[in-house]
């Protein structure tokens, strides 16, 4: 007699042993066809394990999230084999199921799998999946699962590198694979799958391993969670900044040659410059005095700074000159900036003193969190930090405030919100110790929000130790949240570096750091830009701003090419398209490019010196002469307008 | 009898033992008045040294280097017993002659030297110079040194490090010490010095080393020569890039906060941004497409490129990222350009392909060697790598060499001559192995010469390794040779990286690499051109180029303030001297800032809405309305002109 106990509290009886498929069908069939694997006795078992004794019996059904991993594990196991029968040289790897899918990652000397035969290996799990043959799938320590796969030695280091005691051997058809589920041996269900790319990953996630060739695709249990994710994944291709920026041409990070360290191609560096210039020249019209300072300094100042102690993870592992001199990439800018003020004796006269740079950065991010543009290792940040006397907050708070809703103006960014960060009033000690100092300036960042009319939020207890400060949050084309703006104030470092300044009393007295930022990282605010613009730039910030194409390149060449010198004299950025193509075929490239403007010509515009201008993402064609046509883009441009 | 052999071949007989110094006046008592030390059988020895045996000697007399360097050890003798009793609790350090003059380092806690007191230092020298009490210096074993001077941990510290095996132990009036050379013991000479500063010097030249206090001065053996040496240090001073960069405020570098790591403050930071923006400008203009490529790889970027191999000891040590990653701090800037090369197949439709960049590098100088902007370890350089096909080199080249000539003609510099070098027609074997590419290429950069009619010298041998180059040297204000800018060609570099592109005949070809720099690094440029305009800076570069100043702040303020205001508008950099203080002194000021223009405005002027304007270095004044001032001055930046 074998008693199973339910999660409704029933208990079920059967004279024998039974395997789990079969408890299901007793309860119903429907059940059993929607069952994935079970729960017995608090291990996860697959669907043909048999149960000996009285047991405790949880079933998975095909709407848990489990049992998508467990769908998708067994995906992979026959991605896996399929890799095994397209190349018998490959020697498979690690694989794994995630909340977007799953891949198989192989060594594959010769006969890489390109994308362009995915459809190969669709078609030969589709061959395998047919067969029905028996698929098992065996609870094993991993200790027996090591012995089981000494002869691949990545199988060996992989469930070497395991925290579980346990994975499951996994047999079909002579081919044995490991999972960390149970599989769903009852495979019927694997049909709404779908083979997404091929990527190079490194074995075990770290650089100094081999590399090797991941397949990757994404399961479901119907064909319409596919077609979601498939609308899903498209609208994210169109929006992500990598994707962009590969088409576009902006930029390309090598794992290779360097983790998070971007490449800023010609045309992402046009637009990076263009920024760059921007910020600079508005903040220097607003009393910012832009300075560069190194990117490395003595181990020593981020002692000082406190850095080293409570931001080391962050950091870069210092540099040992040799002569005792240890030296440090920084990670944030604003002990350089300190240094910058105590160069100098300074009186109330200099304040508000206001330091800017567009400060290079390293930060140690892990491997796994890096992205694109938007997570990073080496970073430029629009920093700036103004040191002032404590009446002096609220006007330069609000100034800060001024200066960025002019940059979001510009940019064209809407969606954002702003929150307020004080301490928390029931447990002062956690604080900077300055009572009269948190209050003032509280009230004083508060009262410029109000005074500005501007809407916020007040988070209680989010303030940082050090002082209250304000957040922009804004949300990307992606629905992401991230910190554009900040504008944070510091009690601390003026103490740390024992800055002072000579008030009109003639006394000593310590400055008020305020720590800011407008537009962020140059790496961030280029791939947050790249994706609400879906890689549309405006035409101030577009590296191609024009593009003509002749009608007929021999007949309108010259034409062409006058007036793209013309253009450029006129300070604007233009390409003529002279490759042997069709003219619509170029029109069709120029919307892929997203140039602002497109200009055709032909017969017609050379005789009269006209042209005929088509705007990026519109049918419409206008003809005017070239003196209209360049009024009209440079006010376009002197607008930072988005209308292109 | 002691038999002595002079240098002319003579012999001198002595029936005693008898001291150099009695030796040189039985040959002429001139020689002995002029005599300083002397060489006895190879050792150095003070002029009372008593010969006992047959002996070579070789007296030394004022008119050598090696007796100037003996004059001026003995002097920092003296210099080191001022010091201790000027404050004795001072503790001396290390002490040395140079080609400029002498030192002397001492560790003291309270009571530091200040440069005020340099005077009281000199006449405490002074006196112990007129005791005329017995100077002796005896030759003596490193270790018995070492015995010697036992309590004092830093004398013990440098005989240490010495590598010599003897010293000099010199005594005077119960003071000791010791000198690398044999002092001046008949030191009536010791007349013509001159303290001349106060610094801060690590103990054994080690940052990880006590900071101790350093006096320097110089010593000559007559009045004229130091007069002529002070005559020089002030012309030096006045071109000195470190000398101005403090006073106009461009800069500053505290060895504290990192060793050659340069803060660029405001003013110095304006220049060098004008300066960036001018010549990325220019190359883009002229086809260039400029990056930013990041100033970390994995190490393993530049063993490909051979830097690891050949050039470490200039490179940073490589950071260990933990996961088997090793980066670098990147030394030049090729490897990264390459990289850009590669991301996409080229064909020779690409070619000339130019990518340039404000690359940031960083590389490894000993302490010693840095100085001021000029030799610095981090340093951001205007840097361009073109990839062509063979027959391209010598157009491209010319290319360069007009944009080279453009960029001369803009900041005014003349000084400067061309250096063509090739390889050794004799020993083709060290160079790189393509005969063809050898001849064809430096017949190319000749013709390109002599096509354009420009001087120059060829230098066989001087080529490097990899290919043939071109350097301009130009002479600094202070007279040194630099290599301003350079074009060399690259056989190698795309060999190692095994660069190709497509043809015109559909085959695969190599690029050859053109590394090329215009104004070099942005440190050593702009410290170039401090010293050539001698920190007056023409109008387009000038941090401030107009400084106004109101006859009374109380009546003139507002209009100084409008007029402020309406230079701003126009682009202008200005500031508003409204400080407390005379007329005159702010005009001085204003002359010592070398500000290009100094507006005077009083009743005459805010009546009629003109302006009194005084270009820098000249007395006249000239009144114009404030149209026809923005007309000159915004001509005058246009035409980047010098007459300022």
């Amino acid at each position: 007699m074998v008693k199973i106990s339910l999660p409704s509290g029933d208990t079920k009886e059967y004279s024998n042993k039974i395997s789990v498929l079969e408890v299901a069908k007793s309860i119903s069939p429907t059940l059993a066809k929607k069952a994935v694997f079970a729960t017995v006795d608090q291990v996860d078992r697959p669907l043909n394990f048999v149960i000996e004794q009285d047991s405790n019996l949880i079933l998975h059904t095909k709407e848990e999230q489990v049992s998508l991993n467990s769908l998708r594990a067994t995906t992979a196991f026959f991605l896996g084999k399929a890799i095994k029968t397209f190349n018998s040289e490959a020697v498979l790897g690690d694989n794994n199921f995630s909340e977007d899918g799953f891949y198989y990652d192989s060594d594959i000397a010769t006969g890489q799998i390109s994308v362009d035969q995915l459809g190969e290996i669709t078609d030969l799990m589709g061959k395998e999946l047919s067969t029905k043959a028996e698929l098992t799938s065996v609870y094993m320590s991993v200790t027996e699962a090591i012995d089981h796969f000494k002869d691949n030695e990545y199988k060996v280091g992989i469930l070497k590198e395991l925290k579980n005691d346990h994975v499951y051997l996994n047999s079909w058809n002579g081919f044995d694979d490991f999972s960390l589920v149970p599989l769903d041996v009852n495979y019927e269900q694997i049909k709404h799958f779908k083979l997404l790319y091929v990527a190079g990953a490194y074995f075990l996630g770290k650089s100094s391993n081999k590399m090797f060739q991941r397949v990757a695709g994404t399961a479901f249990f119907n064909q319409n969670d596919l077609d979601e994710d498939e609308k899903r994944r498209e609208i994210a291709r169109s929006h992500d900044h990598r994707v962009l920026g590969q088409q576009l041409d902006l930029f390309f990070v090598d794992p290779k040659i360097g983790a998070g360290l971007p490449y800023w191609l010609p045309k992402g560096a046009t637009i990076r410059r263009i920024i760059e210039r921007y910020i600079i020249d508005k903040e220097v019209a607003d009393g910012y005095e832009h300075v560069y300072t190194p990117v490395l300094a003595n181990l020593d100042l981020y002692k000082t700074s406190g850095h080293w102690d409570h931001y080391r993870e962050d950091m870069f592992p210092p540099m040992d000159m040799g002569d005792g001199e240890l030296l440090e990439l920084r990670p944030m800018n604003c002990p350089s900036h300190i240094e910058i003020y105590k160069h100098k004796p300074r009186s109330y006269r200099d304040l508000p003193l206001r330091i800017a740079e567009l400060g290079m950065m390293h930060r140690y991010e892990k491997s796994g969190a890096l992205s694109g543009l938007q997570r990073v290792r080496e970073m430029t940040l629009n920093d700036g930090h103004t040191f002032v006397s404590l009446d002096q907050i609220q006007d330069e708070f609000k100034k800060v405030l001024k200066l960025m809703m002019e940059v979001y103006h510009d940019f064209d960014i809407k969606d954002y919100k702003f929150r307020l960060s004080y301490r928390d009033k029931a447990n002062t000690e956690k604080y900077f110790d300055d009572d009269e100092m948190w209050n003032r300036s509280q009230a004083m960042l508060k009262g410029a929000m109000d005074d500005l009319g501007l809407d916020y939020y007040e988070a209680e207890g989010e303030a940082a130790f050090y002082g209250p400060k304000l957040d922009v949050q804004t949300k990307t084309a992606l629905g992401n949240e991230e910190t554009m703006s900040t504008i944070q104030l510091d009690f601390m470092q003026p103490e740390r570096f024992e800055l002072t300044y000579v008030g009109a009393d003639g006394e000593d007295h310590r400055p008020i750091m305020i720590h800011r930022g407008i537009v962020g990282t140059m790496e961030r605010f280029v791939s947050y830009l790249t994706e609400i613009y879906m890689g549309a730039f405006p035409t101030w910030l577009s590296p191609v701003q024009i593009d003509i194409i002749p009608v007929n390149n021999d007949l309108h060449r010259a034409y062409a090419e006058k007036l793209a010198e013309d253009f450029r004299k006129s300070g604007l950025r233009v390409q003529t398209d002279l490759r042997k193509e069709k003219m619509n075929y170029k029109i069709r490239e120029s919307q892929t490019q997203k140039i602002p403007y497109t200009l055709i010509v032909g017969d017609k515009e050379s005789e009269s010196g006209n042209v005929t201008v088509r705007r990026y993402g519109q049918e419409a064609q206008d003809t005017m002469t070239e003196a209209e046509f360049i009024q009209m883009i440079r006010s376009d441009i002197a607008n930072y307008s988005r209308e292109s």
